[in-house]
């Protein structure tokens, strides 16, 4: 019955399919449908379902505690504009499956187990990721979240009111919910776990993240006329903190660091550049290891302006600290992951997901499915179908020890 | 009556000014509006008008030989879109105003001087640099010329048809013409003689000139996911390229290298990138000094090919050898320079000019006068009065050596 997640993800990657992937954006009719689709493959377990207001949507197995805290098992439905068919929308299917595998082999729980759609954590329509699981925990307000306006100006409170992209008929709303733990199983977006040859990874923890905008001013002028000598250009300086940045980040492995945007102003092939401006996003599991890099980066900087009389400007534009996976889940998670008789592996998430908002108020923990070339954000993203049952399988054993494990807790 | 050109000058300022400076693209009615100016001035002095094809314009004061070749003087009236009052301008006017002094001074040549104004020399509205001078020795056809477009589409043979922009009315045409020699005062349009003291320079050549674009491939993928190791990322191989050609530019003095282009692809903070593009731009008055600095560029490719697991293309987009300025005019300039009393040292010069298209069919040779903070091809281009008036002090000196160096020949 496993086998139902690889038809399910099938289903579901032909709402919003283009020619070059999936493109689901939060509160659209193609979200709208992955979320229809869910619903119906709730009631056809027979699982309760409910919403909240930004669009949460929940399909609840009852435990034979029935006031008990419960176990939230889930991810996302939407995608970027640029998205696969396995990103969210397999921790989703993977999660109904996972409990369907248990109904079917009549596996009761303590704890109510509910399937969760978290809404729009890629924040690729309104701007603020993992939206739906930052409500949830608290960490943003349903009015803030519902004022959220896309690029054509329509709120998320507008969206989620039409007919065409809203909240689903004939499910009753909640509002929040008390949660025991929180499990997620997702694909690796990364090259990992193929190196390794391993098929399953235990998430030890959601790397710190810290992004930052750089400016940097030289003195621009004729290509031709302007020695070398005395020069003020600020490519050469960007040149000289990119390469830095990537020595230190080699440095503090498993840390990354990536130079995603870069622009060079006036941007003639015959004047020396005036200003260059790029972006550094930089994580690691180990908040450490992220200050050392951020320190590398300051560094790297003053070198360059002492050194070639140029001036920068450096904008923190976010700052996230790591989110180390609740250590009594991750072992739930690798009981169940050993008792698969398959390989597994520890790594590190440096993706952000929506279990990282919900580990400030439940234990969380994530199990990883290989990416095939470690692609991600891209229609090509791949998992095979084996490794998809397999992470199903898997799952379904982690929610029974996750269940077990939090016996004792309220 | 020296300081005429710093009035010219001025009065030719006006014409194509806007806030940030000045733009006078070829057959515009600004720059149409500049060359009627130069037949004003050149009637009033009592010189002979004419124009060619393509819109080169000639003011001719006979000599005592009155079928000798000519010694053209002269620079270009258009300017880039970005334009300063000096550069071309300074070049015409001051031909002009040297021709006066002679005039004034009673001081006849053996030659006929023809003060030229030459056609775009910029290449700003019509895709072709130093045109109305590659045509005049015969490296472009008129045929070509006129049927150059600008980025409406109107061509140049239209343009200079029409009543605002085109030629001049009651003006003679003529088709080419004897030349013995060709003088060029212009305005250094760098910091070198402001750093060095000297108030004129003596140019030795027009430096070679060689342009590329750079392609770089590397592999993309999610900023997060993807490990250090094993990344093929192509902003950082063109980080050490940048920083590979600086090296080998300032190891062969006064070689410039300048990478004044370069785009990021996909372009997304948190993607690595796939694609970076960038050009490079070489100048030596040495021709084996742009080879070594090229021959770097190769191989700090294949270092980063195989270093990175990228691929690079190669693409040259231009490719102009050095031009080295007739000795024996050279000297001519050399004499009147030290006539003034004046400081003068050599200088190559980094940027093109009509000069280098002349030279192809007769002894050539310029002077430079010092550019206030070595700025070029912006409204903020200055040179002090007081460099104007020795500029053309000295060019008229240089046109009286020129023509007894040149006495001799047919």
């Amino acid at each position: 019955m496993s086998a139902d997640v690889v038809a399910r993800l099938r289903e579901l990657s032909e709402l919003g399919r283009y020619d070059g992937g999936i493109d689901r954006g939060l509160a659209t009719p193609q979200e709208r449908a992955a979320r229809e689709r869910f619903a119906a493959w709730a009631r056809a377990s027979g699982y309760a379902l409910s919403q909240d207001a930004v669009g949460n949507l929940f399909a609840r197995r009852a435990g034979s505690h029935r006031d008990a805290a419960s176990i939230l098992v889930g991810s996302h439905l939407d995608t970027v504009k640029t998205g696969g068919a396995y990103d969210g929308a397999y921790g989703v299917a993977g999660a109904l499956t996972a409990l369907d595998l248990l109904e079917a082999r009549k596996i009761a729980t303590e704890r109510p187990i509910e399937v969760v759609a978290w809404a729009g954590e890629e924040g690729s329509r309104f701007p603020l990721g993992c939206l739906g699981s930052a409500v949830f925990a608290g960490l943003t307000s349903v009015a803030e979240a519902l004022a959220l306006a896309d690029e054509r100006g329509t709120t998320l409170g507008a969206a989620l009111a039409s007919e065409d992209g809203g909240l689903l008929a004939d499910v009753p709303m909640r509002n929040g919910g008390n949660v025991a733990g929180y499990l997620e199983l997702h694909v690796e977006q990364g090259p990992i776990l193929e190196r390794s040859g391993a098929r399953l990874g235990i998430v030890t923890a959601i790397a710190a993240q810290r992004r930052f905008r750089i400016t940097i001013d030289g003195t621009s002028g004729h290509a031709g006329t302007v020695p070398m000598a005395g020069r003020s250009d600020p490519l050469s300086a960007a040149a000289e903190i990119v390469l830095a940045l990537e020595k230190a980040a080699c440095s503090a492995d498993p840390s990354v660091v990536t130079v995603g945007r870069m622009s060079v102003e006036p941007g003639s092939a015959n004047v020396i550049p005036r200003r260059v401006t790029f972006t550094v996003d930089m994580r690691s599991p180990h908040d450490a290891d992220v200050d050392a890099i951020e320190a590398a980066l300051h560094d790297a900087i003053a070198r360059q302006e002492s050194a070639r009389n140029v001036r920068a400007l450096m904008e923190a534009l976010e700052r996230r600290p790591a989110t180390p996976m609740n250590p009594r889940l991750r072992e739930a998670v690798r009981r169940a992951a050993a008792a698969t008789g398959e390989s597994f592996i520890d790594v590190p998430s440096g993706a952000g997901h929506d279990a990282m908002c919900i580990a400030a108020v439940a234990p969380a923990a994530m199990l990883f499915v290989p990416s095939i070339g470690g692609m991600s954000h891209v229609g090509e993203e791949r998992t095979s179908d084996a490794d998809l049952a397999l992470g199903v399988e898997a799952l379904a054993g982690a929610i029974v020890e996750a269940d077990r494990t939090l016996g004792g807790e309220s």
